[in-house]
């Protein structure tokens, strides 16, 4: 089913510094009869469930929200990767990747989906005792339970771990008794049961807790009136000495960040995916109307200005697809390995995916841009009509723009990703500091001009690549050297960089996606997807070369900066194609198929 | 009150080939104490009336609409631009370009009073009989009355002529029966008088007709439920056998397309300036809260990821603020001139906005964009409560999306001024073919680099404006070129030369409004202004770049490619700033001040 060899030398962030292969990444095109017939059943649900019922749903109607969550529950698609022995399917990290991204569809029902099986039941699954798992698994992978996660409070977003919520053991030691306000708690309206993040006494670090709505002592504030996913129950959860069996403790005392940011690690993968089925039913959407729509004697598909959005929202699309499927692969072999080096199951699973964590935040920044992308320009294909409730893409516009806020925002994020590069590469994890030094070297060194043989599919593409890498390691490693300890402070440079990391990345999978589907079909079978990878790294090299200058501007002065700007110029030219006529292109493919044309369902 | 000199000379998109200086251009700092005491009772008006009001606005209480609908009237803010003599306050196009600036920030009143003084308005003004102002105007001056303009319709819109409303002469010729079905039309829930574009026979264009809601046969779909602006009146109209005395036709037959363009060109100028009011509040707003929101145990006005975004939203409105009261006063200028010529007073007004169209279009643009990414970045400030219809700034975020939409959207403007300009070139109005065919010789002879003095305030940045310039000349003229007249299907080419020659304009006019206010106050007292100058046009330079690109990969190839992409390279070529630390510094004034610190009111 999956061809990815090699599989034991690829770290995580090691793409910066790696030239990976196409044999080395994992492509949709590889997902196996099982998982493609899992995401249809998924399709499928959705659009009998809650594609017809979506005014229903975001009109607040909680009973049909409950129907269509026990539903779901039913059909296994709550227990994707619980273990078979805990009620679940046990199905590959992967696997619940493309379950997320088909939900992704599902616009509120998708954050329901999400915080039931991710935030809500994972920690239990990861750090749950035995007699924990036994207990609460079974009712949240089938729906009879539905979970909530309660670690935002008002004065502790983006701080988690400054919360105020306060756990206090009863004298005998039997329970403790919870007290304190949690906000933005999703599922919280019908939740029956709550990971709570709080405080043992001064401690520094949050202990997490799993509560049952029935332990009492839990009250709610109305819904929350929200821009977007109004059909996503959204509330404030006042917890009043809510009596806490004490072996409901999750874990240890004060491991309850730990839980917390390794939970969040999976969550931003999977919310990178889960942007996927928004992705594509906005181009349909917009695809379909811009057939039917005429305007000056003809369908607006026919115009240019209409082309180009749709092949630029497909492009993206395929880029995160590209992106978020190599990473999950990643992810399982790495736990894989782990498993078969005799790690228990929840810890190798944890670590498998710690060890992406820098892809994980690429996925949710790079994802949720190119969702917001894609539905803006939808309202633009729509045109007047965009802007009325009626359209889907009206909807679809309000529910995205949650995805650059939650699971930590998107400028957290960016920040994250770039100092988790800096640590590995600090504490020896990563080997950056001397391909960054060879750079620098390179800088000040006579250029040699390869010759590229432009006869072979994507050589001058991956010419570009190694390039791009070369100019993030140029300009990442002067900024620490430069900065030293105090490189987070440079918050604005960090953004830059992570910009520059995250083309890399998000050209890279695309290319080597493509590269690995023409080895298996051809050259003329895949020319649409060649076409995308070819237009995006251009693109990408423009994004890398602003960052990039924005980045020097404030690291360097005078005869350095004049060299590392020369660098720059060299490291992210590239020739030009016609991207215009390629993406006209790819437009005619998309709206004869009227559809994405590139997914397996 | 006004500096402008060399008035004369001036004419509409001359900008691309004019090496404008500072006196030339009138800035916002020069209003006149009656203008400012107009634009401050204008923001008390809203503070008192509208902002209070905002939940039970956009909550549908038509009543409350049309109350402060009628008090607007009463404080004569309904009649700005209409003559004394006809009950409004007779003043200036920048004037009532200022009003509408400041209403920018009532969100869906913005629209009701747009529609009302504008669209609604002006087209009598402009083109009506003196009977049909004495008769109408002073009912609309006072908001004794409320206007809709009814030209839209299910299938007209961006392809407005198309509409397929007919007029048929009565047979004694005493009055017209209007039959047909107008869509999105502002206002119609309360307006008491519509001007209605309708076909007579089988003519080509439209004829435009003054109809009273009295006149009977008119009949409404209920309120459009819609993204934002929800409480401005939004609906589809149907006229039914409506019996249109033969004197409410508005100018002559078949005159009603050219009424559309010409009434559309004043209101792409007004939207331009409508959306500033609404930046202001949204910078406002993120600030006073970036003050206020504590994260990691300080106010998250701190980071830089946070001044980085205050600063960005303060330049974009800056720099939006410069081209609005520039093109508006070039208007008035203009229209003064073809007056004291001897042209009467509406075809003057109606000529003066003509002559600048492309920069109407421009300024609508780039406007309404710069609008989305203020919104877009206040929710973003605000974290999780940015998504809380709690929090102004969802309102805000939901009420811009209109703005790329309507007067014509933005695809639709971009390649229409792209269009004009080459129209007015090859006509021979504007001289740009010399100028263009220089460029094309300057790219194959020896580069001449002028040596600059550095020491002197943006020689700097004047030379990269010039710059600029000569990179949309050299990619617009070789498009010609080489499409000629089918350079209308090039539609992403027009697109990226609109985008070269939007930012060219951009530059210029934050460039010389700031030049012009140090040689009033001095260096110093404008030291955030001449940052934010730096700033934007090397962010310019680098959209200029990136556009100028694509375009050339879709012109050129081979070796006549490689010679513009050196031109390209050499003519977006800039020293770098840190801009980094420029934004900072901006953003630090703006956290002091907590509010846009550049603006009149
Ligand atoms: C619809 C919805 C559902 C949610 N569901 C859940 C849930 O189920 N469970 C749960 O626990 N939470 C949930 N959340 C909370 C969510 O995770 C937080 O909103 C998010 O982490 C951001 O925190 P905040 O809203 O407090 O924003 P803040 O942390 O106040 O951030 C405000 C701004 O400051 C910036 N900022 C903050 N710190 C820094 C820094 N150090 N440097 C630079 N910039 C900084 C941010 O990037 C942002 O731009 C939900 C939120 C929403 C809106
Ligand atoms: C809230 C609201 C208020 C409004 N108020 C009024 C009003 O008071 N009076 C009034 O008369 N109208 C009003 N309108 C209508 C508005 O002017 C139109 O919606 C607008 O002109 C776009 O037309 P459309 O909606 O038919 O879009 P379409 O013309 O169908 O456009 C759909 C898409 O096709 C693109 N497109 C169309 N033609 C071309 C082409 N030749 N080349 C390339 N791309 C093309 C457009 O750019 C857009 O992306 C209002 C609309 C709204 C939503």
């Amino acid at each position: 089913m999956n061809t990815v060899t090699n599989k034991k030398a690829i770290k995580g962030g090691e793409f910066l510094i790696r030239e990976s292969e196409a044999n080395e990444i994992f492509t949709p095109e590889e997902f196996s009869e099982e998982q493609v017939m899992m995401a249809q059943a998924t399709k499928d649900f959705i659009d009998t469930e809650i594609t017809p019922n979506a005014k229903k749903i975001d009109g607040h109607d909680w009973e049909l929200v409950e129907n269509i969550f026990k539903k779901a529950g039913e059909l296994g698609l709550l227990g994707i990767s619980v273990p078979e022995e805990k009620g679940g399917l046990g199905m590959s990290f992967n696997t619940s990747m493309l379950i997320a991204d088909v939900f992704g569809e599902a616009g509120s029902f998708s954050t329901t989906y999400g915080a039931h099986t991710g935030i809500g039941t994972l920690p239990i699954m990861y750090y749950g005792t035995d007699a924990q798992k036994d207990k609460y698994l079974p009712l949240l992978a089938t729906g009879e339970w539905a979970a909530a996660y309660a670690l935002t409070e008002p004065d502790a977003g983006s701080d988690a771990n400054s919360g105020k919520t306060k756990a206090v053991l009863s004298e005998d030691g039997s329970h403790y008794l919870l007290t304190g306000q949690k906000m933005w708690i999703s599922n919280a309206g019908f939740a029956d049961l709550f990971i709570v993040f709080a405080k043992i006494e001064d401690d520094k670090n949050h202990t997490a807790f799993i509560v049952e709505k029935s332990f009492g002592g839990i009250t709610m504030n109305e819904e929350e009136e929200k821009l977007g996913i109004k059909g996503s129950s959204t509330r404030q959860v006042f917890f009043t000495d809510c009596k806490v069996p004490a072996e409901n403790m999750l874990s240890e005392r004060g491991n309850g960040f730990k839980i917390a940011v390794n939970i969040l690690n999976i969550g931003r993968a999977k919310l990178g995916a889960g942007v996927l089925g928004g992705c594509r039913a906005v181009i349909n959407h917009s695809t379909t109307y811009a057939k039917e729509r005429k305007q000056f004697k003809q369908p607006i598909a026919n115009f240019g200005a209409i082309k180009q959005k749709l092949a630029q929202m497909s492009t993206k699309t395929y880029v995160i697809e590209s992106m978020c499927y190599r990473a999950g692969q990643n992810i399982e072999d790495h736990t894989e390995e782990l498993l078969v080096g005799g790690m228990d199951e929840a810890k190798a699973k944890l670590k498998g995916v710690e060890q992406f964590a820098i892809e994980c935040a690429i996925l949710k920044v790079f994802g949720s841009e190119v969702l917001d992308f894609c539905v803006d320009e939808a309202v633009q294909v729509y045109g007047g009509m965009g802007f009325s409730a009626e359209a889907p893409v009206e909807r679809a516009y309000r529910d995205a723009r949650i995805s650059r806020i939650y699971e930590g925002t998107n400028e957290i994020n960016r920040m994250l990703l770039v100092g988790m590069m800096i640590k590995r590469a600090m504490k020896g994890e990563l080997d950056i500091v001397s391909p960054a030094m060879d750079v620098a070297k390179e800088l000040t060194s006579v250029p040699s001009f390869e010759t590229i043989d432009t006869s072979v599919l994507f050589n001058v593409e991956k010419d570009i690549l190694k390039r791009l890498k070369k100019a993030a390691l140029m300009v990442a490693g002067r900024a620490v050297q430069v900065f030293e300890a105090k490189i987070n402070d440079q918050q604005e440079i960090l953004m830059n960089v992570a910009d520059m990391l995250i083309q890399i990345y998000a050209a890279e999978s695309a290319i080597l996606r493509t590269e690995k589907m023409v080895e298996e079909k051809g050259e003329e079978a895949c020319k649409h997807q060649i076409n995308i990878s070819k237009v995006f790294i251009r693109e990408a090299a423009e994004v890398v070369a602003t960052s990039g200058r924005e980045a020097i501007g404030g690291i360097a002065k005078g005869d350095e900066q004049k060299v590392m700007l020369m660098g720059l110029k060299r490291f992210t030219k590239y020739d030009l194609e016609n991207v215009h006529e390629l993406r006209r292109e790819l437009a005619d493919e998309i709206i004869e198929k009227e559809s994405y044309p590139f997914f397996v369902v």
